[in-house]
């Protein structure tokens, strides 16, 4: 068995060496260790995976793990069986890119992920769920309907186990009912190069102030509107030549790639949120 | 004798092939012509150099032009001889990365233009000045003396007859009076990738947001800071790993290139103002 | 009706302004104009969109151009009518990344082209061609049958009066006979930054060369391997943690944007192809 | 005192946490610690950076460390003061870039190195090198006095302590003699994107071959002309609208700040060569 351990706390001397310590003592052979330290704020961040020996369970491995390490130091930590597959529900609008880059990567096995349904305000996107056998939920949301909507939602995701939602191009502001259910879990692309362009119509926005460089970021939704933690981004050059459609096209290429990088990170849990800002593991 | 014409009027039927049947019956060759559209705002750009055979002197040339063509499609137009080098002044405070790129192209020759003086707020850089035998004025600038300093320095641009200033890392903010002087002549660098974080310590911003690209930015100087035309961009990536420090040391390359490349096209004409943004001619 | 007229010739004075004089004289409104001098070569290329008025006939207007415009400067032309959609034939093997996002971007109508059919060597990819409701082909490929399966292709190529043909990550390598019969008429994506890494296992190479950067590379098909006319390139960064299969999988982001690039390009007649290479109109 | 420990070995059970370990029970306080496995090749790479406390001399710290834990894992390693100023010299040819790049940084305090002279194959630096105070040495090459030349090179190298050399766009290839004394201390920027393009002439090379991107890379010099491990590589856009002078041009930005990134991680000991690859520490 393959154990993820994400852990956090205060910088201390002898974390790494007791903690890689530990592993090797209860029988765990590590095959991966990345560790950032923020010097500013004294935190110690580290990402290891290991593999169990034979006859170790992962919940002992946990419970002494506990306490002999993240009690120890004051750790905030997360461990995992890598083998089991997380599920991703996927919130769409119109606008089919990125559901389409991520129902391809899907397809081909690249993610260990499942995809338990896909919901959307707009009918148009149902047939591309079926193309994918993909069950798909039409939840019109309006200013009358928003809190019924979000029900309908929460019922969802909570009916499937859902462990973390993707917000590809979905057109409606998440309420902080539903964020705060998913604090971190929340992943959106913006079609700007954050923080310029936050809000609304961000290629018009870019195309008035004649930058020279358009961007998107993929990042944690919390409840400051395209203010939550930056997990990826993006540029490409425009210029003089280009129209507002032309930035809507470019920057298409961008938000659909830059949006999967950062489901893979999440997905691969190599993502930490801490001080509004993320630490990705190499 | 090289002269290039630049122009820009309501798109209407028949510029392009009037104008360039217009130099070729002038004995003009044209040896490069870019244009284009704006189509929204229905604007037509045109840019061209063209060799004026012997025996066609620039005055009778540019009356005939006037008459015949601007006139005709109520063009705004400047025409030049390209032997003409420009004049430009420098601006420093303390930083040095952007004087030394700007010095080190002016040494190898790379740009057709003269260097008259470099003024500055701060002592520090007269020794570089001083490497490059060009005459650097200290002018220091505080909240009492602002208007004094801004004197000596319209006095230097004056008697120079500088065509156009750079504003290399100058930490001070220039007068509305000195930019209506200068309307689409003052070049500035600003070490954030507009509008993202303008104003002060952008870097530090930066940092906070967690951005996971920093970028700078050049651009003519306006009465609004930070928002005046844009004319060159770039951008490199950062991660968590990066300090504050960090920051600044990778945007300082990023800083002198991009200005440089927008001194380059200034200079060599290549840039067109137009609706707070740039038309950047091939 | 919209034409769309491609270029090139000698350069030679007067060719601007005497063809769009005639446009104009023949009641053509010029909405699109991009031009390109290749000093070296004294060749002139251009590509222009003009709206013929009522009345004009497509057929009249380019008897006329030939007659009046073309034969005198002895100009290589095509003359289109913007309405027709291309045929576009899509060839694969395994990899699924490229063609979803050539049909997601189908799909959306974000192109005007008609894909008749996918060709395959391999089966794999026939649910897609199906989830898309498009004659899927699987045409195998051995030493002994390569010539057989050519003429099967062929055939179809032919049947459906197919324009040009992407090859979509296929990969095996196209003979004489149909490239000569396709000339600047089939795009390939090859998955290096060429001419670094041409030919088999380029992510391997890469690799082991040790660089720092990769990318991919989408080209008309010459008899040369690899070595044909480049229409678009792309790069990203790498380093010493990422593993081959990390090449391969940033690789594939680069590829699938890199080919639909070239083929939105092509599509829309920004390509020219002269002396090996690509002018690439704005 | 503040130590630099680089090390690598076989990957083996234990080594961080044994390293770790070790270093706080001598009283060392670690304040970086970057760690790589090349798990092809079951390699372990380790950086670290620590304050030893007072009373515990260097010596002592690396007897024993050699003692405890380099024999012991059988690591190569090498154990620095990090507040040692290496000595850099420059070698350079005709053109300036790298040259002014590199001295402004120097003049800034940007990096923690002398520079004991300047070796020319040409006289036309020598100014530079005076604005700088720079002793510079103007020794010509040619096929003839190729070795006597060498020997001089030599006899400034070893005379001053010389602890790597920067080839800044020097135009002369290095004789194995001279490499195998710097064996991975020479750094060269070689004015293409490796592999593409080695040898001379590379701009030509690549207009010729209508690439849409243009590179420049770092390299540590091995017998193999521009074939030894890569440090740093950066890439910029290029059409069809730019001459071999423009490729050379923006090569020239490239090349100036890709040389000065692989020198800063060379002088701040980022780097380990291994394999004809380089380990980049964070």
């Amino acid at each position: 068995m393959k154990l993820c351990i994400i852990i956090y706390c205060n910088d201390q001397i002898g974390i790494i060496s007791n903690t890689t310590n530990f592993i090797q003592q209860k029988g765990g052979n590590i095959v991966y260790l990345d560790q950032h330290v923020d010097r500013n704020l004294n935190v110690f961040f580290m990402r290891t995976e290991l593999v169990l020996k034979d006859g170790v369970s992962k919940e002992r491995f946990e419970r002494e793990f506990k306490a002999q390490v993240a009690d120890r130091y004051q750790m905030t930590y997360e461990l995992y069986n890598t083998a089991r597959k997380p599920k991703m529900a996927v919130f769409v609008s119109k606008f089919n890119h990125c559901l389409y880059d991520i129902l391809s990567r899907y397809q081909a096995g690249d993610w260990e992920v499942e995809i338990p349904f896909i919901i959307s305000n707009h009918a148009d996107l149902e047939a591309v769920a079926k193309q994918f056998n993909i069950p798909f939920y039409h939840i019109p949301v309006s200013k009358e309907t928003k809190a019924e909507a979000e029900s309908k939602q929460l019922a969802l995701l909570k009916e499937h186990n859902v462990d973390f939602i993707v917000l590809a191009r979905y057109m409606q502001i998440v309420s902080p009912n539903l964020i705060n259910k998913y604090e971190d879990k929340i992943i959106n692309i913006h079609h700007s190069f954050l923080p310029a362009f936050a809000g609304a119509r961000p290629y018009h926005a870019a195309f008035d102030r004649g930058v020279k460089i358009i961007g998107a970021t993929s990042h944690y939704v919390t409840e400051d509107l395209d203010a939550g933690p930056i997990i990826e981004q993006d540029t490409t050059l425009v210029s003089h030549i280009h129209s507002v459609q032309d930035f809507i096209s470019k920057g298409r290429d961008l938000e659909k790639i830059v949006l999967s990088k950062a489901i893979s990170l999440h997905l691969n849990r190599k993502t930490i949120v801490y001080n509004n800002k993320t630490i990705i593991f190499s």
